[in-house]
């Protein structure tokens, strides 16, 4: 066994236009040996709360070796920052600071962010429109080469980074219901929401069992456990694999097909589980 | 060269949700020198049919060390058996017991069932809508790295398992017709069908090129040799690349344009050869 | 660190159906060691002058070691040329000879052309509508493996392979407007034309800030800088990040949303810069 230096992709650039590509020949150019694992392209365009949530449950299955690459970046070319964040025993991340990494902040209190200041690490010269290629695929190419991330860039204190706002859900004053929002739309047409089983681990299994899911036209009632022991086109609520709450359909999609490359209506639609 | 173990994946949770990723996570993890090919992840979701046919056509062009990890999975969580499939010379298929290797079983007499018993394999806790990550990945990628399939599952008559009904096209009785159906579309529009051209063997070639082919709304004259010759627009049936039937539309779509990521009503139309 | 050979793939096969997957199956089987990059095998189908678009934008982030195996092909199994272009210092290129390296051979006067005449390279038997297994995959496998291009093929003059009309705009007669048309659609709904920047080097800035950009209903003044600066909705022109001029629309879609899979009617739309 050899050592080869493991990058893992997240962006919203699809399949189909060869930024992908564009991004491995830069690493592969630099880094022959490295090994490249596609998490998604499929981030909905320019969601970067899709993109932080699919980086937050994907990462963790990966060696703490990894570079995560992630980029959803709708300001490129602004003044946002491009950012890289070490966090000893999980991995680094390298993509832009507009909130992408808000989960992983979030999750990790040892993290230390850098923002990416030592430019002799970017491709020259630096497109306004595509800093996934001349700035963060270097950048996570030396990291993952073995160069130390305080010669790339200079550390921030994390407290700066821009996060998202609604990480999680919240309890209405009352404490009747808790509410969430839908982040993510899987390819079953499954929608999964910002609420994960913990947040409902103050709740009773009886009363969870009775609880009522509301999300736009859906009203559910009780929390299951799989889908396969429901009926064909029967609506449910489940936590699924990664441990947040989704909506789906038996054998069928919950979320109504929509014209790729589009953003679904359904995304951001507020989930209330009302106990 | 060094040896590197070999995993393809076909699955069908497309490419948007990190599923995939999750996956090859899992997979990078334990075997660092693991080369992991997509052979799709875009089966029509939970049709275990046309994943069951996608895996016959493909695995055949794989070196016989091959671990081939295939989930199309709409029963997981439920009773249905995870299973292990050894055909020596050939390769290993790791997948549910739901018919997903009927058409591998039908090939292959030789081969030899495993039921995945022995969860000392398996990435503990086991999710009840994802044993893609944690039951089939881990196994998989045991079984690449050298583990004997007898440590991991125990042996199950072939006879036992789940296999799918009209896996192959069927005579009418009078001997007029041969029946099939669609059990694929592909990114050109092309309708493919489970007719084999050996299916159509003992029909004399004058015959088969006055034949005629009905399905749906086509009824075509003859079985072609390729597409380049025919006119733009013209709907032609000819043996594809696997030596299956297909019906395609030169430069355009047989199929319907449908909206992504749900199931084609193409999708198993009956295709009659009348000869 | 190994040398492991390289090779990229760039077709209009999609990720549905296996094809791609089984390409890589002959490649992995005779080289191991290999390591492949998807360029895209979203290319429009059969749009042969997107395909060598795309190839032209990212063959040249490589190593000159790279194998560049290019499967956009119509007129399979009819009479046209497989080919090999050997362009020392950048890269091989094999495919059809159908214009798809249009933009390669201008680039590099270099570059020298061989027809596939050697069919022990070839995987037998050839099909005649999948070349992209038969022919191409083992034919680039063996260049990458090291084998001389002048064993697999035969010298031909570069000016006797097919080439495209109109790779780049032209000046109206008048001097008064560019000419080009729209070769690609990203993931995004840019429209991006065959209008390189250096089309337009011969105009003065400030010309080029007032200059008015029509394009099938987008009539837009001034080529701008990035995205980011401009306002969610707002149409733009700007030269993106392979130095292409595009429109763009903040935050949203230039081109109108499709079903997947059939081509777009913004290809080929005339796109006019008026200065």
């Amino acid at each position: 066994m050899i050592h080869r230096p493991l990058i893992t992709l997240l962006t919203d650039f699809g399949e189909r236009g060869g930024y992908t590509g564009v991004m491995k020949g830069v690493i592969y150019t630099t880094c022959p040996d490295a090994v490249l694992i596609d998490l998604t392209h499929q981030v909905m365009p320019q969601q970067v709360r899709e993109g932080a949530f699919l980086l937050h449950i994907t990462h963790r299955y990966f060696p703490p070796g990894a570079v995560h690459l992630a980029v959803v970046d709708p300001g490129v070319g602004t003044a946002r920052r491009p950012l890289c964040l070490d966090v000893p025993g999980v991995g680094r991340f390298v993509g832009p600071d507009n909130g992408l990494f808000s989960y992983i902040v979030d999750a990790y209190p040892a993290a230390r962010a850098y923002v990416l200041a030592n430019e002799t690490y970017f491709r020259q010269p630096v497109s306004p429109t595509f800093h996934g290629r001349d700035i963060f695929a270097p950048v996570a190419t030396a990291l993952a080469g073995g160069e130390p991330v305080e010669r790339i860039g200079s550390a921030v204190p994390v407290s700066s980074l821009v996060c998202l706002d609604r990480l999680w859900p919240r309890w209405d004053s009352g404490g009747r219901y808790l509410e969430g929002a839908v982040v993510h739309i899987d390819r079953f047409g499954n929608l999964i929401a910002n609420l994960p089983r913990a947040s409902l681990a103050g709740v009773a299994p009886e009363a969870l069992a009775r609880a009522r899911i509301v999300a736009g036209g859906f009203n559910l009632t009780g929390i299951q456990h799989t889908y396969g022991a429901h009926r064909p086109g029967e609506a449910i609520a489940l936590f699924g694999s990664s441990g947040f709450l989704e909506i789906a359909r038996v054998n069928g999609r919950a979320a109504q097909p929509y014209p790729p490359e589009t953003v679904s209506p359904d995304l951001g639609l507020p989930v209330r589980v009302i106990v």
